[in-house]
């Protein structure tokens, strides 16, 4: 008995199946569901998928997301450009965007300083994090890294480069989350929080 | 302070949300995705969508996917075409192949019956089903359609039509699922495997 399959759409199964946190039943469901779509529709995502490639590249100064040549952060003039925010990944740009707080401007590395996975300082954009300080504008970066072995090495090997060129470098606080349970933090979030504690 | 935003990014990850059971997030995760892959990978899944809505349409005999004139299993000679399935979706076509045990033909109503929902006898596929019983080959037609309401609705009403050709018309059976635990199964399903009980 000859195994039933489209060739076509066991195709769109296994591209939605490289996706990440997608396995085979999904990739299924999705790819019914694009088979589902008007033919416009499914041209729409295509179209969206080749343009974000083609369109979105790293802003030349902050190395963010942007389709243009410096991104919408770097080109505000309101922006303080006296502080940089130092983050991993774009994502994160997103998450302090969010707060609404944040009024000065992000550097991406791209990646976090990992000798066992092979991510190496010469991987990262730190050239052009230390490009950026070398007029005299900048008086502060932020270490606003993953409280993880990674991000502390990271944050760690990037002060040594910094702190000679006599700015400040700065990290995030460690505490409790708001709103947290203090019965459900870790032992060392809480010592990292009782070392952070502030007068009130 | 300027939203930070990149609009092909936006633009893609609204497509991704479109897709069912996808969130903002997970959208978000998957058009970061695409951006991190190779030009040519985001290329072949464009065009896995495009193709896939290109080439796949209905079997012109059974109303199955297949991206040629006729599917694979209706141009199987070694199928018996005396027998008919009668499945809701390609999907359940899918399902049946799975089992390695069914050798006979399909068709594929794409829907059922629901008033409610608005889906009406010439929203399904039923006149290429009553083509197909105009010659005298088919001897049975099998109604595998969802245990509910619609599924069982769908089935009385094409028996009706199928009957008067003095064709058998059979339901799969109802019963407790092979592995389960009887105490998890509900009320009506065990009435029906009462009622449909086999000498050992």
């Amino acid at each position: 008995m000859a195994q039933y399959s489209v060739a076509s759409l066991e195709r769109l199964i296994e591209q939605f199946e490289r996706l990440p946190g997608i396995g085979h039943k999904t990739a299924a469901r999705l790819a019914y569901y694009v088979l589902s779509m008007k033919e416009s529709e499914a041209e729409k995502f295509a179209d969206a998928i080749l343009e974000a490639h083609k369109k979105i590249h790293y802003c030349k100064i902050c190395c963010n997301l942007t389709d243009n040549e410096i991104c919408s952060i770097c080109e505000d003039e309101r922006r303080d450009k006296s502080i940089i925010c130092v983050v991993h990944d774009t994502r994160d740009v997103v998450a302090f965007e969010k707060t609404r707080e944040f009024n000065a401007t992000y550097h991406v590395l791209h990646g976090l300083l990992s000798p066992m996975n092979g991510c190496t300082p010469d991987m990262l954009h730190i050239k052009e994090l230390l490009a950026r300080l070398n007029n005299d504008e900048v008086k502060e970066v932020i270490m606003a890294l993953d409280g993880t072995v990674e991000g502390e090495a990271t944050a760690m090997y990037l002060s040594k480069l910094i702190k000679p060129l006599g700015i400040k470098v700065t990290r995030l606080a460690y505490g409790i989350p708001v709103g947290a349970d203090l019965q459900y933090a870790d032992e060392v979030t809480l010592s990292r929080s009782l070392d952070g504690r502030i007068e009130l």
